[in-house]
């Protein structure tokens, strides 16, 4: 696709290794797809230059701190997110595949972008896949009001048989810093601050990177080097033969896609289906990008 | 404990085996002491209806449908929930401290109590717990108005050091019908309805029991043996060496404890820590139950 090409040319001239720029690339195109455009390609520019101050390493020493036939712990080497996140899902996913089930965290890492694109790696090893990562911070607890939390997405990606799988991709607190369910625990705010702590500890702290006060706030910008992600993936055959379950699945996406609507509402949809809907209409409409990132693909393409 | 022994009495005098029995009044002492009492002493009475009436079977067959190194899926037979969810996490975090990681799944049981139970038996074992049921529906999918999912709690339990371990156990919609979120998309109730979809599918779609529509709902009362677990673990150790991790989650446990508090808040809470103050006041000063119970409690006492 020009896009991925464009930014996988443009991250190769930033000095990142070939194969991870391709991977960065896919990954920035896979949030346009999806309809997270600020996850995407606006976020290349960034990049750039973050690899070119030399903040980011473009060809950095990423290391393999501890591993066992299910687990794996990964230093980044402050390089991007990207590569890293999906070779390490990938690692735990086949490990998955052989021992059933496993787990894995990176730590000194960058921002990797969305954490469904890290879930959905396990879906054609049928097995259901689970990602997140913590983030500078942004979001008060509950009760509190001080700014200790980040975004802290949680991704689960679970496979389906017609149906597109199921991917639950959600941030547990939004850009106002608020925390899922409300500032208050009337409402259960109390519960996504609790899920926004659960991902910083099984980020930050299993991977023994930087977690609570000693993340960035995401007013002093991206703090190179002090994200960490986590990862696990199990099989799902570990439970049922796969046929039986992927037809369970059909019939359980279904019952909520054709459930009865409430007043003006014109569908249900079940998690990860308008995301699908959505790369399927660009991959053959195109994705809309901003028009100087066009400006440059088209010349490229005009090189090329 | 006096309130144990009265409940692990009614259970056997209602045909439950001894050791049942006693998993089964631990499990709804626990919930009385966490400070949850709706899923504590309080359902007894209708445990024992169940059971007298052969609803609820009081020697089941429970039996072991598949299993792996790293998995374990049991059908209850229509037992009580609470002893076949002991048992299948107890063998789920055996095998996680072998492995490094399980998961295990249940069908054909009833309710269990309060999550956070399961989740916290990996705690003993230095291992990060998950614990999850399925539930009689009482609420509606985001754009919807059929009422298509339970209050599905899931939890999650991390060791920490000096500090009470993190326990964080929340349904994913309330006894309102209304998911985590809100009742519309504007506050993330789609994320709260995407929690409790992925919980129906962990528990009723992996261990092949009912989900979704064939589910009973919670007007027409408990319909035995449908309910299905979902249950998962693994190791600090597949990480990082157990001690550091337990100071640093003292460190992040306690950054959120001492973080200040918004204008009128007492404190700010980490998931669990109330629970378990109101378990060490309960287990000192004692708990308090329905006069009824207290009745019973104090004739079976001076009898034996």
């Amino acid at each position: 696709m020009a896009l991925e090409r464009y930014a996988t040319a443009a991250l190769t001239g930033a000095g990142v290794e070939a194969a991870d720029a391709a991977i960065a690339a896919e990954a920035l195109v896979a949030a346009d797809l999806r309809g997270i455009p600020a996850h995407g390609i606006a976020r290349l520019d960034g990049l750039l230059e973050e690899l070119r101050h030399g903040r980011i390493v473009a060809r950095p020493n990423a290391s393999v701190i501890r591993e066992t036939p299910t687990s794996l712990l990964v230093d980044a080497g402050n390089g991007l997110g990207q590569p890293v996140a999906r070779r390490t899902m990938e690692q735990v996913v086949a490990k998955a595949a052989g021992a059933g089930a496993a787990f894995g965290a990176v730590r000194h890492s960058n921002d990797f972008g969305i954490a469904g694109f890290y879930a959905m790696l396990a879906l054609e090893h049928d097995a259901i896949g689970i990602a997140s990562t913590n983030s500078p911070r942004l979001a008060v607890p509950t009760f509190g009001r001080e700014i200790l939390l980040g975004a802290n997405p949680l991704a689960f990606a679970i496979p389906a048989g017609e149906e597109a799988p199921f991917v639950l991709d959600f941030a547990t607190a939004d850009a106002q810093g608020v925390p899922l369910g409300g500032p208050g625990a009337e409402r259960g705010g109390h519960k996504g601050y609790g899920l926004g702590l659960l991902v910083d500890i099984l980020c930050g702290v299993c991977a023994g990177g930087p977690f609570g006060a000693d993340l960035p706030p995401l007013s002093d910008g991206a703090q190179p080097g002090t994200i960490s992600h986590f990862f696990a993936a199990f099989t799902v055959d570990g439970f049922r033969d796969v046929a039986g379950f992927k037809a369970d699945m059909d019939t359980e996406l279904r019952t909520f896609k054709d459930a009865q609507r409430s007043a003006g509402a014109d569908r249900i949809y079940v998690a990860g289906e308008r995301e699908f809907e959505r790369a399927r209409e660009y991959r053959k409409h195109g994705i809309p990008v901003p028009l100087k990132v066009w400006a440059a693909v088209s010349e490229q393409g005009s090189r090329s």
